[in-house]
């Protein structure tokens, strides 16, 4: 039940900071006997990896995943699997201008109020560093996800008031961006590097869709599957908002024109993101999240001290100016650890 | 960890249908020694009681709770407290004509595949009556997050199209809407009414917020108190979208506009909506959810029956025909029962 | 999470005082269409049901079960099924006397250190009155382990130094002390008997079996099937030792004695109690437990009242002299708690 | 809340088998502000090192240690604390002969009917190794205890029939057994020497204590104190029977023995073992447990094969001819990581 723990059945817990000497998950509640290699999960790794684009932080972390425990001959076995991923990159040195500063919109003031310790290495365990332990156990969610024929994608559908206009699946993993729309790739891409060019950032939302879900998955009361979604979206750093269907935009919808009718061959509109009453009708499982422009930009702000005086800061170091690129992945993870969690649940009520 | 029990260390499971015999709440985790009186619980209650205004349900349900453990001498012992309700007002004949019929927008569908169990007495377990449970918690909740100098409140903003435009605090309670906008209070209530008269419904825009709340609440990783609080609101039926400081309007805004600049006074602005890297830092934590409109409505809609077989329904029955103004308390309870968790469980880790 | 739930999957939360209004408990995540009736829980708890013989207690607490939640026309509907029996023979009149003094061998001292409150009414929550919600919940869980063809039950082995000695299974329940053993049954009735008629109690050892447990339930590392079977029967008042197999006993065997060798048809040995590594192993699953003499007696004894200062006290009142025969159930209760729940975990780690 | 993690709010994880990579552990909860040393850990963890004495598996196990996460600058952050051991004496060859064989008294069997997976080097997850992850974190836990003045240790009060008479409390920590009998500690020594070398192995029964807990700790009704303890005790391979204060004694004393009496100085006696209600009473926390001889003996015994056919086995390899010296440091990891935890859950239930 602990905080660094996510999931019930199918859990992971995550461990390690940005500048500590790994990061890592265990995987507990994995069912025995699937197939796992370790490109699988090294796969899903590199798709959140900095580096790979002029789009992303010029960091070049190669984020080699190993498996220490819960495999054996290429299967899983029933036990904990450990995945972890040693630190390498670690420009600490970066920090040490700032390492009396909290940075503003990062966790630096909260960590210190909460717990006393100020690790001023890049944010410690607040770091998006910390997401590559859930990102390795999506190459282990996704083999089950595959067993029930479930499939799931995210992508960038606006870049500040760039907003995409198509969708083209394939495109996704075509692009650095991970945007579904082939028009406004170009358009989206040149305001990132407009905006890092200077020196600031820039927000993005995302659509995220599990398509192949069956009727009957998440638990009223509490663990509705848009509640425990959301409390998964949420966890990522970045994220401010989460919607499912028609979201926001119902308030414009009257109670005729929302409900999705139903007929013997399935549901007419899908205005509900595919669940009732928080449980999956069958119909695709969609909705949209924001992400805030990354905090650290190359602009002066006013902040204090841990002495509480006030001052100035920059942050320096190598930063994404838009994160939603790498985010892509990481909203996956969630969801696919989100799903096969509340399916084992489901299968253990059935006598 | 089932999912009818809510929080980990101030801990509520509800129980009971909405027209079976009763509903209710058993409260653990709950300190002693709090005096608590049943007017404590039952003035929140009577807050989302339907029938007092030409505005709700004209469903005249009293609601009286009873305590029936956990509480001695006007003082809480530390051991569980039952508080029940008993459903008088059970008019399930109303159901009957539709009781092999999935009610469009219900859970009807979801469940019955989920559960292989047609309850058809308005809804059963994913009524909202199943809220009284969390609202009964609601009277209990407060006096401890009394104790830490924290208010809470919620109040409409939106209804269809209709914005609020000013914020009157003490308005809220004198209106039976709950919006802080004397101005557009009018004009809301006769957009209820007029949507009433067609026999539809109409969804609306609520926020919420919490005062007082200490820097250092929230548990890092995954209980950052965004989830948390995410996960909390998501669990009440018909809630689509939740966001918190500037929200999905983030992707609107640069990072050196984003950023609340920190100084020896305070943070200069709330854009973040009180909470960085998932812990609040002793701002307001605010930010608003989107109901949806009210499923039940008189206008015909296709349908299925349990059979599979095509048919068309109209939901007879005395409903809503805009949750918001009843939706106000439970949001506020759903909050104060996260804040609390997340306070004894901030607590715990201190020696 | 909390303390006053027991399970993970199908879980039991009890509520109530003994001189409160009600003693109850709400069972969540019960498999959907399981038929149940009332008969079938008051079955349960005319079992731990004082004034059923001149070895019990003389209050005659008549213990009627209702079900306000959860079953629908005579079956599960996966909701939570919340069942209460009111407390009607509440003399608490006759604790009065006593009200500021800790009684020996009792909770009363240090629930007055830990919460700060005295309830004096017999117990409060430390009664053994808790356990009709768990008695309660067996009358389902049993109907769960009979359609696994799993067979429980308890008796008594040993009151003070007389030892039961031959084993008749039918005779457990026609007899009010639930021995199995027909010749030494009426020994152990009269010292029993004889003890009560000094005002003071005694002690008994009961042995619990479980038949038809599959091989493989347990979750290892630390759900182990003899911890969580530990856990659950510790968690009855006044047991103050748990064993499986030889228990204590192995501390006389070797190695070379004490494993179960096995053959294609099967153990030719069941030493370890039906689980190797936590892990039941498809033979009986099996143990000891003892429970102390009842803590209230009619004998003076040195106390201390709630200011600290020398005294001297007599439990007055009704109770039993030895516990051992209304425990039969609850030990039942608590093993089939344990074996439905870890049925269910297993379950859901299968794909 | 799955299998492999073991407490609430102070709550480890254990991962890695007795052949894998490495085995290790993540604490979770910790507060933060602890200064930790390597050394606290190692210091432990040589403890339970075999190869120290003839009494143990002639295995020499370096088990170093090393701090991945969750510690900067010598003190905990309140992130979760990795701690790691690379397996180095991995002969796994040794079992190659027995690969496809059940060996009696080990989870071989029950592991491949529960897994359908045959980790046939050395036990895999079921070996004793993994206890590795449990004692790293008593290093941790002991600090937090220290600072409530709470000190504890365990014994060997028995081996077959041998038993101790006298307690020394300096001489535990100077002999490799571990026992407080200075009398009986050759005699006992050689007990164990000659069943190994008769190529079979022998049970024990260890003490265990904690001394200055204060009144309060343990949660009613379902973790009490000694139910927690007996879960976590219980979890340790081998162990077959927990018993606190008088523990099946208790059913030859008279409820007028059993009774611990209470003055203004105390109380009189310790029958309880320090609990009652499952609520410490400020007196010494003690009990017994017993330890089933090595399932790893010389002598053939009777099993099948992993097809079901008739076959005999000889358990080759290193191992311990008696488990119970090594077991202490086990025991105190289990007591201590029990106690932290409920003083933590304590400390949140008050305001």
């Amino acid at each position: 039940m602990n905080s660094n723990t996510f999931g019930k059945l199918f859990s992971i817990t995550t461990f390690g900071e940005s500048h500590g000497e790994a990061v890592g998950v265990v995987i507990d509640g994995c069912p025995a006997g699937i197939t796992i290699k370790i490109e699988d999960i090294q796969k899903e790794l590199d798709k959140r990896r900095p580096g790979s684009s002029a789009l992303s932080s010029p960091r070049d972390e190669k984020d080699i995943a190993m498996i220490y425990s819960g495999v054996f001959e290429g299967k899983t076995t029933g036990t904990p699997i450990m995945i972890m991923v040693k630190n390498e990159s670690q420009k600490s040195g970066d920090y040490d201008a700032i390492k009396d500063l909290f940075r503003p919109g990062h966790a630096d003031y909260t960590y210190y109020k909460k717990y006393g310790i100020r690790d001023h290495r890049g944010g410690g365990r607040s770091s998006v560093r910390e997401s590559i332990g859930r990102v390795a156990a999506l190459g282990i969610a996704r083999k089950i996800l595959d067993s029930y024929g479930i499939d799931i994608f995210a992508h960038v559908t606006q870049v500040g008031n760039i907003t995409a206009e198509t969708f083209d699946r394939d495109f996704i993993d075509e692009n650095p961006l991970h945007t579904a729309c082939v028009e406004k790739y170009d358009e989206m891409s040149a305001e990132i590097l407009r905006v890092k060019a200077l020196g600031d950032s820039i927000g993005a939302i995302l659509e995220f869709r599990a398509k192949g879900v069956y009727a009957g998955v998440g638990e009223p009361i509490f663990d509705r599957l848009n509640a425990r979604l959301s409390y998964a979206l949420m966890s990522i750093p970045a994220v401010k908002g989460v919607e499912f269907g028609l979201g926001f935009n119902a308030v414009n919808y009257l109670g005729s024109q929302m409900n999705d009718e139903i007929k013997s061959d399935g549901f007419t509109t899908n205005n509900s993101g595919g669940m009732l009453g928080g449980i999956s009708n069958g119909d695709d499982i969609y909705g949209r999240l924001v992400v805030k422009p990354v905090s650290s930009i190359l602009i002066p702000k006013k902040t204090i001290d841990i002495e509480g005086n006030d001052s100035e800061i920059v942050t320096m170091g190598r930063h994404d100016s838009c994160v939603a690129a790498r985010a892509v992945v990481i909203v996956e993870a969630m969801i696919a650890l989100t799903l096969v969690d509340l399916i084992l649940i489901d299968k253990s009520k059935k006598l």
